[in-house]
């Protein structure tokens, strides 16, 4: 689509936010050589961090003209954030999983550009496997920003707002709950002084496996199996919140494989 | 320790089980050059996958005399396995994360060689990261099966019955039910025709992170941020297990982080 990639060339963008989502988004941008026109926000500290690692100039008190602002702030503070601008010609897309498009509040173009990724400020991250979910007002602003997120990622997604929530409760399981099955495994660990590093290699096996199999034929362990033996002896040496944990998630397991 | 070395070289050893753990430890032996005398079973047709494998020897009726004899068959059969070791010079080890050394139920040397790993059956491991947990009768016992281990792999630990319950259920927590959870997810992303693929990139970062920050200090989402609204607003669209387990597991980030 040669006009898009055109518009692209010449459209300016400016990134708002100064948390982990913009410092992560204006590295793609500058990694694919897109433009960038302003990185806006009110931290100071952090948007020079971004700034020096990417060159694209800052401002904490004016927002520049641009043809399309990229909201990168927490949920809560989207709305505030949206009625900033105030450019009718302009198109505006949020970065949540959780919210519509309306909750964008200005007179203009809505849009939701949803990066779907676990962000933190320290790491490096290969974009082009990022995938990003898509919504806009009409064709025209759907086929702009799919091209802009096909310029960083392969994977590339038109969703409704609908749609984002479910992605977004998906990640929020495999991602979010995963990791504090880590962190509550690591406490078990600690409690024995049995090192957490010596579990590294069965977790990165556990999802080596699912790039290959479905996790429902993956699955191991007591629950599946129905030992009801070791699922006691478990119980006896856990309390309060490993206990429920471990209870909800066995009682899950057997309920997909049918065994109560 | 040559005298060990020494005796390992000579050590006649035999593996009983056609399972998933008698398959790759038997691989993992031959890869590393230590000699095995046979493979013993019930299951022809896996004994001769394994022995096709490997080039080791098995049998279904005759167990060879041997000084070392792995029992790799699920816990329910060990005791049965253990009374037909009839030497009395043997050292006999089981290969389960939950059972004391005492299930082994002749007369002979016992111990625990518990391999902590998800063995499937078609997939290469790299076995030189897998950790080996051992518990013999005596030092010299001790000795001998942790030289052995360490011929595998480069993480080996003595451990008690007491100590091993913990290691397996760590690894419940890390692995059973992290799988579990990544089988819920794609339930979910299933419903709506989200390629479940797209999560695996967030799933491999959100790994990738633990071989470098602390679990507890890596977590995020809705529930370690205490965002009620978007809580509420995933529970709508949750039903039965699945709403279980998001409020079990939300409940319990927020305990970890005092946010209730």
């Amino acid at each position: 689509m040669p006009s898009q990639n055109f518009y692209l060339c010449y459209m300016q963008t400016v990134i708002i936010g100064s948390g982990n989502v913009a410092h992560h988004l204006a590295k793609a941008f500058v990694e694919n050589n897109i433009p960038l026109k302003q990185i806006f926000g009110r931290n100071e500290a952090a948007l020079k961090a971004i700034s020096d690692d990417t060159k694209i100039p800052f401002s904490t008190s004016k927002l520049k003209e641009a043809d399309l602002y990229l909201i990168c702030v927490n949920d809560q503070s989207i709305k505030e954030v949206s009625l900033m601008i105030k450019n009718p010609e302009a198109l505006v897309a949020h970065t949540s999983g959780s919210l519509p498009k309306d909750i964008l509040k200005g007179n203009y173009r809505k849009a939701s550009f949803y990066p779907l990724q676990t962000f933190s400020k320290t790491k490096n991250l290969d974009y082009s496997k990022i995938p990003f979910f898509i919504e806009a007002e009409n064709e025209s602003d759907q086929n702009i920003l799919e091209a802009l997120a096909r310029k960083i990622s392969a994977n590339v997604m038109a969703s409704n707002h609908e749609q984002r929530k479910y992605v977004h409760m998906t990640a929020v399981f495999a991602c979010n709950f995963v990791n504090h099955l880590f962190a509550k495994a690591k406490e078990i660990s600690d409690s024995q002084a049995i090192p957490f590093d010596y579990f590294l290699p069965l977790i990165d096996e556990t999802v080596e496996k699912i790039h290959h199999i479905d996790p429902k034929s993956a699955q191991t362990g007591p629950a599946v199996r129905n030992d009801s033996r070791v699922l006691l002896l478990h119980e006896e040496l856990l309390q309060e919140e490993h206990l429920k944990i471990y209870r909800a998630m066995n009682e899950s397991i057997k309920k997909m494989y049918q065994l109560t």
